[in-house]
């Protein structure tokens, strides 16, 4: 074995300690619980993918990101990007799944980037993905929207904004501004950068992409409607009723609003936003993208929308396809900053004492108890003196200790100590049980079995 | 973008489709349940590590099966080879964590093998680690054999054994044969492969190996004590009482099972077995095995031991640490040999058909209804013909499917058909809530918060 190794994460990489990962696991089961009452299924793919696979999906510059694997040669395997293309992969690969395939899939994905800490991009990150496969329905779309929503509200944000718009509008727009359909790209990736340039920042770009002063007027006039979403969509409909696209993405648009209220979704966390693009060019229908209006130097927590062309690169006949993406670091930072994170050091409710060598099975049938009712207990290990098991408990902000002398032991008592009053009970020990049951936070402790 | 790819998996590597990925996480969602009673928290690493902190804990030929990046160079980064070097490295980079840690690990590790897929070898999988660092209590030696027993009874397994050695009485065991401590490793790695050679090709391997026929027939004659634990224990005892280290490892040994006992851990899944040696020379302690007697071919489903040496490779200090892999893909194996797997295609318990344009709103409010009863539900994208929408519910294996037709939704009520039986109801849609909520499988559907 080799000398002393300096211990250090990979650059661009994180450690994960317990008080974060309690947190993780949490929003886990929250998102899970969700995906899995609309009907989404679990998948899970390998980390490594053949590197041709990946290769020409996401562009040249992200195709420089892929990390490759010294394995054979470097134009052999490499680590996944991303979850939409190994999605795409498995639904060309078992054509047996039966459609439409509902699924969701929580794993991490490589990025060689240049980490930038600071602005939460890193090498190695987690994705949570939502999609439906196979169905051309704007159903499909709108529970996208629903299950976005229920997991903001689920996880404690309030105020929050799920913009929405529709690839058929925007290419409406672009006509009704008498542009062609080649400036549908330019135009969009102008205007999506509203937020971070601004209105003049954004007749730059269209200035700079060619845009003539009179399609910008006309382009301007459009965008600026604004409002609640019926209004938005009611006053931009006659300015888009001879284009192509657009009326048939004001009807979809028309259907999705009204599919969000029978779902009962909160209307007050949907706008639509004609400004919305998203970079990509692989969305063919609705878009959508969450943000928080309070904290918007954290950019948008989810960001989906309708594909209808990429599973097709697998399979080879085009198959309809919507989805979202959670984005777990982003919702982590904006929880830690508005203070909804809950940060505990271990999951342990009572730590029971050690108080010598012939207390301990006593002490050992008690932790069996609580534990068996559910209740996350830890045994000192050791018979140390009270007070240093008393400053453990305190280090770990165990909220009870149970103290199991040889008089309680003998009379089936036991004395609770509530840590933050200092409050000392002697109890029979039914009785501690009870009270430690009570103190759990809801699902803390408890199988899910 | 790129002509149409050839969909497949990097060799040696899985998908997990919906069926075995809704029974992975069932497992997790089990095995983390009992982790956290026992006051164990959880950690996660990154998938990338430098090179230079995994190379040399394993072995050289382990080291071959490093996954290495084509990153600057291949000297610089790689994949993780297992949980336990990742955690050395955790326990040395943030002193600051309280010791005793007792954390918990779930993620997959990569070996760059030639994939035996029949033996269940490959070169993504994953990996689920339990230990306890910074203690020499030998009762967090018996807290992860309790851990395992309370794991392998609650994922369903009947038959089991959990086999128990101790290091200390191996070398003891050696030293009462009359041989030097050079002999330990070679006689334990002979001796460990009972199982796979017999008792001839123990002999044999001794021969081998150099030891003496005076020697072999010392070793035979303690080896051969079987029955109860603390019987086995007792006729061991007198042998290694001139022995450097075999009454150390029998006192720590009785105590062990006088823990388990008082843990309340079912002794008739304890066996001490004096054969039992694991390979790996890191182990200075108890060690243990769990396997199933019906089904022998699987092999070990969990392993693990106190390894006293290994941190201190990170830390400059020694830190003491006992801990066990529990293996996630043996384990899914064996439920599904011994039938113990529920492989349903979908979570969803019941589909809303969607009966014409004018009944969604009333749909999507009974399916959005249901979902905040904890009733994993789809409403059905497409208005097709029922017989069409059932085929579907029916190819799922959904149980349950609620037709909302004009006359039912007018009178909010709703037809319920039990696929099983082909049984219709017309219902409420009060008594319709509460009958789906009441076939839902305990924590199927219902959110963890």
């Amino acid at each position: 074995m080799s000398e002393r190794i300096v211990p250090r994460t990979f650059k661009g990489t994180r450690d994960f300690l317990p008080p974060e990962m309690m947190e993780r696991e949490r929003i886990g089961t929250i998102l899970r619980g969700i995906f899995r009452r609309y009907g989404f299924a679990p998948l899970e793919t390998p980390a490594i993918e053949y590197l041709d696979v990946l290769l020409g999906k996401y562009g040249d510059e992200a195709d420089r990101l892929i990390f490759r694997l010294a394995y054979k040669d470097a134009a052999t395997a490499a680590l996944r990007y991303d979850l939409t293309v190994p999605l795409a992969r498995v639904i060309s690969q078992y054509p047996q799944i039966p459609r439409p395939f509902k699924r969701y899939q929580i794993q991490p994905v490589w990025r060689a980037e240049t980490p930038q800490l600071r602005q939460g991009r890193f090498r190695e990150f987690y994705q949570c993905d939502v999609d439906v496969i196979g169905s051309s329905s704007i159903l499909a779309d709108a529970e996208i929207v629903a299950v976005t929503e229920e997991a903001l509200s689920a996880l404690g944000f309030e105020r929050f904004r799920i913009r929405i718009n529709h690839r058929k509008i925007l290419a409406g727009i672009v006509e009704a501004a008498g542009l062609g359909p080649e400036w549908d790209l330019p135009v969009c990736r102008a205007i999506d950068k509203l937020d971070k340039i601004g209105h003049e920042g954004v007749a730059e770009e269209l200035v700079r992409a060619g845009v003539s002063e009179e399609a910008r007027a006309r382009l301007a006039t459009i965008l600026e409607m604004r409002g609640e979403a019926r209004a938005v969509l009611a006053a931009v409909e006659p300015s888009l009723a001879a284009t192509a696209s657009g009326p048939a993405g004001v009807a979809e648009m028309r259907r999705l609003l009204g599919e969000l209220d029978a779902l009962g979704v909160d209307g007050g966390h949907i706008a639509f936003d004609l400004y919305l693009s998203r970079g990509l060019d692989y969305y063919t229908g609705p878009i959508f993208e969450s943000v928080l209006p309070d904290y918007p130097h954290i950019g948008s927590l989810t960001g989906g929308g309708r594909y209808d062309r990429l599973i097709g690169l697998f399979t080879g006949d085009p198959v309809p396809a919507t989805g979202t993406t959670i984005g777990l670091d982003r919702i982590m930072t904006a929880l830690e900053q508005s203070g909804g994170l809950q940060k505990a050091g271990s999951p342990t409710v009572c730590l029971v004492t050690q108080f010598e060598e012939a207390t301990l099975p006593a002490a050992l049938a008690l932790a069996t108890r609580l534990r068996r009712a559910g209740v996350p207990t830890e045994v000192y290990y050791d018979p140390d003196r009270l007070k240093k098991q008393f400053a453990y408990a305190d280090k770990r902000a165990i909220p009870f200790v149970a103290v199991l002398g040889p008089d309680e032991a003998a009379a089936g008592k036991v004395t609770l100590k509530t840590m933050e009053t200092g409050e000392q009970q002697l109890l029979d020990q039914d009785q501690a049980v009870a009270t430690l049951v009570g103190a759990l936070r809801p699902g803390a402790g408890a199988p899910q079995t």
